[in-house]
């Protein structure tokens, strides 16, 4: 018998998360305060993340210990299995082995609770009683609601309008799991009453809804706000993901030429990413290709400037060093809401800039395809942010029948599409559409970057 | 650390399936031949399944070994991890040990691909080109699209009217999986036009789904029937979940006092509690209590007849004897589709008339009210039918909580929730409704029962 899967026990789960800040060559350029144009203190963060995650934000240590309870909760699914993609690479004829590392097994069905438990549990350390959040999708407002209910922390979600009208099982979920959940933008906060005055009829985006939960922590006393990725300490929380999946690469007596993942704000591309860029610093794997796959309507890391900007469509929160399209960039109604975002992570932007990572744009309809040849090979069914992942790997596999190569390449399965089928519907129905990249809406988001002087 | 998952290998997987026929102190009744009344013969059956899958209804063999090439398909998702319910445990300040199987992690979503794959197989083998089958809430019929798909199968799935239209993603899913769906009663056939014609709103119901595949496969050259439930074979391929259970309980230490299950046909009930019945037999653990749960509006084995009667709604199954509410019963529309069917397994019927399993009926909205404590501390989202398992067994563990004793269970996490939000939705807004027992209609489908002459 081959091996398909290549399984840990409890009991090697990682239990410390990697934090590359310290092996980095070049420092992460400083997070200005959108007041001053200073340099951000902890303190200034105060007002939205409680401390414990404001130093972790910042952290100089390299391995960071998950704390004992946390590891507990981890146990509900991880160690997340890794696979051999037999069928697949039997489907496609080429040399290349593939290997995806499964994170749909979490009760909330993707990576997201690596960090959602995390935040619930310091924020809890921390005294705190509520927790506001945006969703785009809703893979983390989801997986936060489900961390909240399990540290009896209260929590709101503002979840973007088109992703609450088109997908309503995310939002009962979250509500399953007790979070109290409304469309972005709302009512409840002064910046969505003005948008609905303006646009009654506005679908909402992350960088709307990522206000509107900003403004709800900084009026509501005993609330902080919590982000599902961007920020370093999301990114540290997942490398729980790249190091099991290091463990079980060396099981499977193999070690990736290639890394894969989609990007929206990065999370799940950081997590398996990161621990095989420090070995890529270390000079154990310099040659280690890290391959980040957005959608091509919505490209920072491909397409964006590298620049200051606010990681929300209001300018509420720091101002940050990464590569954008423009905080007021609105981006396409593609299916893969996750990805709907106009920055990058400022720590995956620095891997970019240092020329650790690289990335590469694709078409909608092309990832349903890649999701679709998935599906009836290796039987899963993929989030659409997922069949991002799935078509570059694809992709590369297909280059490997062209060249003969035998690469080993390994991607992050980051999630199901149990409650994405209509998007499948309307694919199987010919009915998706591909959008072209929106160069003209992005040169006027791009006219709105703030003028900082570092 | 304690442990949560317990957790086997793919070398660890059981290699045979194990038959409890040869171990049966009174053989089961024979099965009637629907024209004749006399007892079918192998031959009778040949119409609608292939020969390999009669002979294992049959089969006096005690353990079946699983085909090497099935083996490699079932490391797709198993073995199953077997989860230890700590949070559970804790809410409901129960002295109870509870474990539970989570059959969820399978593409499909439940329990049913380890028949659909092993029905696939031997189709294949016999060399049918097309299959035909019918689906309640749609978990047996995604589960044998996707087989299907894996051995180049054409499938026609006939889903219940209700269901097909509460339950798109079902739909999509299979379609995704590339079979062709239908809402029954459909015009495909002449049994679905008879019924359209004299009710043009029918709902559908799973013995009317059922003949439609039935007429099918008969009708169509190189097509065969399959069947997700109740019969022999289909136990059969289930009892893998009992013996890896049985394995991990093992690491955990225990042996489990009541082994719990959902039961519409009986496929999951059966496949974990058989391999315990099998212990009860052989004396090494006689006191086992064996429990299936069934929906208080559809409770064949807690109020059904033990008589002969068909399969399906048209009468043209072979007649089995088997505890049923009568083939012409429509059972009130539950969220539990899967549940939705007048009879019971004939081999769970035998087992329950030889006292070696029990069962209780609940309603729907506290199959729902454990479904959500369920979520809220174990985190898993449940199917509505597995919520009627977690029912029963949170009232067992309360009993515990009352006696004091720290009784040993375990039940058969037989499927998620995440394409039935729409009925927790419905929970969670108060308009979830119980359904007294149909008992009028229950005795009206009962004049309908065939005569027979053993």
């Amino acid at each position: 018998m081959v091996q398909t899967k290549f399984i840990l026990q409890e009991k090697d789960m990682p239990q410390v998360w990697y934090n590359i800040q310290p092996d980095l060559p070049v420092p992460l350029p400083p997070v200005l305060h959108p007041g001053t144009g200073k340099p951000v203190t902890p303190a200034d963060m105060e007002a939205i993340f409680p401390m414990n995650l404001i130093m972790q934000e910042f952290s100089p240590e390299r391995h960071i210990p998950i704390p004992e309870e946390l590891l507990e909760l981890y146990k509900i699914w991880r160690p997340t299995p890794l696979y051999r993609a037999h069928r697949l690479e039997k489907a496609l004829q080429t040399p290349a082995k593939i290997f995806y590392k499964l994170e749909d097994v979490s009760p909330a069905g993707s990576h997201k609770p690596n960090t959602a438990l995390a935040q619930a549990y310091y924020n809890k350390q921390a005294g705190i009683k509520r927790i506001s959040t945006e969703t785009g999708a809703g893979q983390w407002g989801s997986s936060l609601a489900m961390a909240c209910k399990f540290f009896d922390i209260e929590c709101k979600v503002y979840m973007v309008k088109v992703s609450y009208n088109m997908k309503p099982y995310r939002r009962i979920m979250m509500e399953t799991w007790g979070a109290s959940v409304v469309p972005s933008p709302s009512p409840d906060t002064r910046i969505g009453r003005e948008i609905l005055e303006r646009d009654p009829e506005c679908p909402g985006s992350l960088g709307i809804a990522i206000s509107e939960a900003v403004e709800d922590a900084v009026t509501h006393p005993g609330t902080k706000y919590a982000l599902g990725s961007v920020l370093n300490h999301v990114l540290l929380h997942q490398t729980i993901i790249g190091q099991e999946a290091k463990k079980q690469m060396a099981m499977a007596d193999c070690y990736p030429d290639i890394v894969i993942g989609c990007v929206g704000g990065g999370s799940n591309f950081g997590g398996i990413a990161i621990p095989f860029v420090e070995d890529k610093l270390n000079g154990t794997h310099k040659d280690t290709r890290i391959l980040a796959v957005e959608p091509a309507s919505c490209p920072s890391l491909t397409k964006g400037l590298d620049a200051y900007d606010f990681g929300d469509e209001a300018g509420m929160t720091p101002m940050m060093k990464m590569f954008t399209l423009g905080h007021q960039f609105m981006p396409p109604p593609v299916h893969a809401g996750g990805l709907r975002y106009h920055g990058m992570s400022p720590l995956l932007s620095h891997l970019s800039r240092l020329k650790l990572i690289e990335a590469t744009a694709v078409q909608q309809i092309e990832t349903f395809e890649a999701g679709m040849q998935f599906a009836q090979t290796e039987g899963f069914i993929s989030a659409p942010e997922t069949n991002h992942a799935i078509r570059a790997t694809i992709d590369e596999a297909l280059k490997c029948r062209e060249t003969g190569e035998a690469k080993t390449i390994l991607f992050c399965h980051s999630g199901h599409g149990h409650v994405d089928m209509a998007s499948y519907d309307l694919y199987l129905r010919g009915k998706l559409s591909n959008y072209e990249y929106p160069a003209e809406l992005v040169k006027e988001a791009q006219k709105g970057l703030p003028k900082v002087n570092v």
